[in-house]
């Protein structure tokens, strides 16, 4: 299902997606994740990581396309009824050096689509985005672990697995 | 891209869609009509005719699905900018009765899927939707007319075609 709509949200098309509607739609995805997914594991006990959630929401429809915070937060807490993570990594890194990545990963995959309709977007608007990120982390430092994303990967892992622990042992 | 989210929305699938996640398919499909037909055609000074509007959502997701009508109410309105119509037809007939038309409409075309993901719903569900229906008209009686669609289609045009002129008039 998610993957569904995740298809009209990625995807380019010949026609525009008004900002509204597209924030809509990742609403529509993300109720039905916290419902069918999220929700069943903790009911089960279980820990869920979740790779993006409301703040990239915030992130890219807020500060990337301009839609007004409070509407966004207000669909947020609609959809997600007000569920929020404990604990969030920000993979953080300079935009060109993420927008390369992307293209080397493209270059490495030819038979991939090109890129999506986020990648294809103008450097000023990941600026935007990753600006956004930034003040979210600013706002919420108990919640938020800001990582250097252009360390090595075992750098990475090894940092990552030094704060679960952490938390784990609190 | 109304149609790919109606796509997902009508057709029947081997999984089930959370009935909030129908609200935000159906506002994110919404506000793109809205965006990118509706309010061009009256920027043209254009006379829009819709069928099926923020009523359907009220009707089907509320009485039909249960979602509370204020949370619906302050979607439709998120996602129309709170644009309403003027006027609203409301055509009215049993549920037996429009459930047996929809199968006979099956009966047909037996080359097309055989029903959506509503018609295929339980009686009860196209009560509530019509009672709905109903007390909405009821609630906004210089905006709805009613019509009883069990009239044959000639008396139906008639009878439309006499609202219309009148409202011209006006």
């Amino acid at each position: 299902m998610g993957r569904k709509i995740r298809e009209i949200l990625l995807h380019r098309h010949d026609f525009a997606i008004a900002p509204l509607t597209e924030l809509l739609l990742f609403q529509a995805s993300r109720y039905q994740h916290v419902e069918t997914v999220i929700q069943p594991a903790r009911a089960a006990g279980k820990t869920v990581l979740c790779d993006r959630y409301t703040d990239a929401t915030i992130a890219y429809q807020g500060f990337g396309r301009g839609i007004p915070l409070e509407q966004i937060r207000g669909l947020n807490d609609f959809a997600t009824a007000s569920l929020k993570p404990d604990r969030t990594f920000l993979f953080d890194m300079p935009v060109e050096t993420g927008l390369a990545r992307a293209a080397q990963r493209m270059a490495r995959q030819p038979d991939q689509p090109r890129e999506d309709r986020f990648e294809q977007e103008a450097l000023a608007f990941h600026q935007r985005v990753r600006d956004g990120y930034l003040s979210l982390a600013k706002a919420e430092p108990e919640r938020f672990v800001i990582l250097d994303a252009t360390k090595n990967i075992d750098d990475l892992h090894l940092e990552i697995q030094r704060w679960l622990r952490s938390w784990v042992a609190e």
